[in-house]
């Protein structure tokens, strides 16, 4: 009986490190800090690994500190499975498990460290390993930074029509753009505009205004398409542009329509001191 | 009697394929889901003809699948005109066909199965068929956007006349810069500014800050004059952006105005009543 | 005496067609369409003449429509320096013609047709035709789109301040840039930039986000550095976008305070009529 | 007695060159003036000393000017020592000096002439000197642009979080997506993707479109991630326009708003006066 008492305070003490209520102080924010250090850490070891000059006389050291991420994520995803039953209560502790498991951050704990264990699959497991830069997302979760991203997620939500019809005309006129582009160009350049794709690929260059320079027409017919689609991608940053930006200010509006309501409640506070003088500030009766 | 009945049935059932009131659920939704479904896959197949290595081995499914595409176009254009007088009624059907024809989807349902059916005349075909591609215009009346396409329509055509200055502006800007590019380059770069028309293309490039690098300048004055260009390109993305962003606000708070004028009625009305009790409203004290 | 008055009926005729008042109906507005067409003419005239394989067959006809175009213009400006004293009333009449021909647009008419009549001058004057370029502006004179230039000028002087703090950051930003990538890339790509001008030009490159691809870091530290100011360029969009768009709502917003004062005033009177019920809306009381 | 009343009044008029109430009028104007001047040609001076061409005939006149400007600067430098005490008085005047000297303007004056004094140290003073730059900073006292400034500053300071979230989003998805194009592309293009490193330099010069062209995907798989991030890198400038857009205008409000409570409040004191003689503030009725 003790025994489980004691047990269930430890796992309270774990959950304590993940619960958002408590892991913005003492041990369990330092710990936070250092999973999201190990995180960063990782990032940075995973670019190096990819560079040879830096990974070949280092090989044995990436592959320890490689061994030193995988034990920390696997211990945080035990950790997280045990007192899953606290973090997403449901009376049955299996379901609970199951439930964070299944969850956007549970499959992306997973996933960071699923590769390092099955080695032997035929999966390529660098590009498996990838999945794991997700964890970057845990990075969201300091509350800090919440209320700029819920702003921001909750702009591009309510304007999420008006941008998609922007992407959807843009659509259009990149195709479209593309076709004429290949008939004008497809002669004189077979190369560098072979196919209707290929073109799609310098529509996407020109609309965002990128330029790479290796396809570009050289065609009176060709340029004169390439100007048109260039002048509308001054138009493809102006309407999101244009729509982000209201929808931002609408958000200002609302919550400062929400704040004008207190404050005229404040003012009648603020009346009803004056009122002490027992008169009615708006008709000047006298109050009881 | 009862036989024209039933073709005027099932001339009306034709049309619940197409009217806005119906489309919008049962079998005339999943028709229409048909449709678009076919003009997508349509473009991709276009897209892919115009791929060597896609199309030569298998021309003769392309050839099939254009059949189709026909067959079901031609088949919803006869459609059209059968029931035309039930979508434009005007009293003679003649009349009511000849304005669907010359109506602008009319006249896109018909150029995108027109080429097909002449193919000795000596146009290039291939063009023409791209003209398929405005029937995409037709995926724009799916009714969930229709809303926000108008709202961004009313907002560019309000300020028309803003962004019409600003384009004028700029083109007078971009043929001035070309002129003074082609003194500054043309004896440096004969090859790459060979005329004014050679310099507006590099203006283009420049001012939509594109800059593929086909063209730049390498003399002394005309690298001044492309910096010069390339910062009035900002502003040429700053310009209409603010312009927009003004539009879609202004919009919004006609909105909201129009929505406060109603609570001010019924604050009224709300007053009202409290007089006639013959009480201050703010108070609530009796008045005499 | 009567010659003179006709004289004065004919100069007040001619004037008619340059008065902002009467040109824009009847035959004023005819000139006017004439005058600025052939300066869209002449513009695309002027293009086409650097273009040899257009220029060399046609040469004669190139120099028989500048001559039409100089003379009429040399009409337009003896028509504009008769009737100087209407436009610019101020008693002595020398003084007008004086106050015409140095006035803005005066200069513009003139520098129009100046190198036409000293072809013996030293200077080039292929360069100085190019001010004939200026002539454009005319054309901003049309009424539809004056409201529309005005609105966007005073936005753009009344945010001139900040717009100025804005250029002035980026300019010191650019110049510190450059001198960092002076010494980062100066050993490794000695050709590329091989001073700290060289520098200041890839900087205008990079910080419009142009990108011609001419001149680019390939160190680190370069690249580090590049990538730093390519991110500062987004802000350099973002600053002057933002000032703007408020410089348009400011305008709007005064716009609709103006409006408002009446609306009040209407409502006012709208009270009135209630008060016809001889109790104050507000208090309740009656009203003698 | 006299002579150090006399040391007193010469420190007051060299601390009038610098103290803003005094130096926008009189000698201390054309002494700012002529600091500011003396940095600007500095700035061009150091540039030019970079261009072979210019520098070598002219090297001799270089150094003069050097040695001018370094003279100016350690004078300046002296000069605000001796009156740091009036610059920033607390009593101690050793600690006044202390605290001018470690105050950020005071270490950019020292950091402008430090160079010069030590010849002998190993640091490539070339770099170091770049660091008098950032006496450019000082242009930006001038008063007329300091509310703009300060307009700037505080609008990215309010929006500083809804920026960093913006900036963090552009770094993970900068970071996976650098991951992607190395898998996509290195095979394809070792020279070019050698590492993910690289690959960053090609997310950067792609997401802010800059596009130099020196590093492109060849492949479908690659052109596909290009595409998409070149769309992301349209939101990149869009999400923080809308958000200094949007700070702008609540500026603007704010300010607006400040001076409409002020009316308010007039208006209640108005309303206390009225109250006093009992009358209905709105009717003008006399209350019992």
């Amino acid at each position: 009986m003790e025994q489980q008492e004691q047990a269930s305070a430890i796992r309270r003490k774990i959950f304590a490190l993940f619960s958002e209520e408590t892991r913005d102080k003492g041990f369990p924010k330092y710990f936070n800090y250092f999973i999201m250090t190990l995180i960063l850490v990782n990032v940075v070891s995973m670019i190096l690994e990819t560079v040879k000059s830096v990974y070949e006389p280092y090989h044995s050291y990436f592959y320890a500190f490689e061994l030193f991420v995988i034990a920390v994520f696997t211990c945080e995803y035990i950790m997280r499975i045990l007192t899953a039953d606290l973090a997403f209560p449901c009376g049955n502790r299996l379901r609970s498990i199951l439930k964070y498991m299944f969850s956007f951050y549970g499959l992306i704990d997973l996933l960071a460290i699923l590769p390092f264990y099955m080695p032997f699959t035929k999966l390529d497991l660098r590009i498996v390993r990838t999945l794991r830069l997700l964890r970057f997302l845990r990075l969201f979760k300091i509350t800090r930074y919440n209320n700029s991203m819920e702003l921001i997620k909750s702009v591009m939500s309510e304007k999420r029509s008006e941008l998609g019809v922007t992407c959807f005309v843009i659509l259009i006129v990149m195709i479209i753009a593309s076709f004429l582009m290949f008939y004008a160009e497809n002669a004189a350049q077979p190369d560098h505009f072979p196919n209707v794709l290929a073109c799609i690929w310098w529509s996407i260059v020109t609309l965002t205004t990128v330029g790479y320079g290796d396809v570009f027409p050289v065609t009176g017919i060709g340029r004169f398409i390439g100007g048109v689609i260039a002048f509308l991608g001054i138009g493809l940053v102006a309407l999101p542009t244009g729509i982000i930006s209201a929808g931002f200010l609408e958000k200002l509006n609302e919550k400062n329509k929400d704040k004008e309501p207190e404050k005229e409640q404040s003012t009648e506070h603020h009346d009803g001191e004056k009122c002490h003088k027992q008169y009615c500030p708006y008709c000047g009766h006298k109050l009881d």
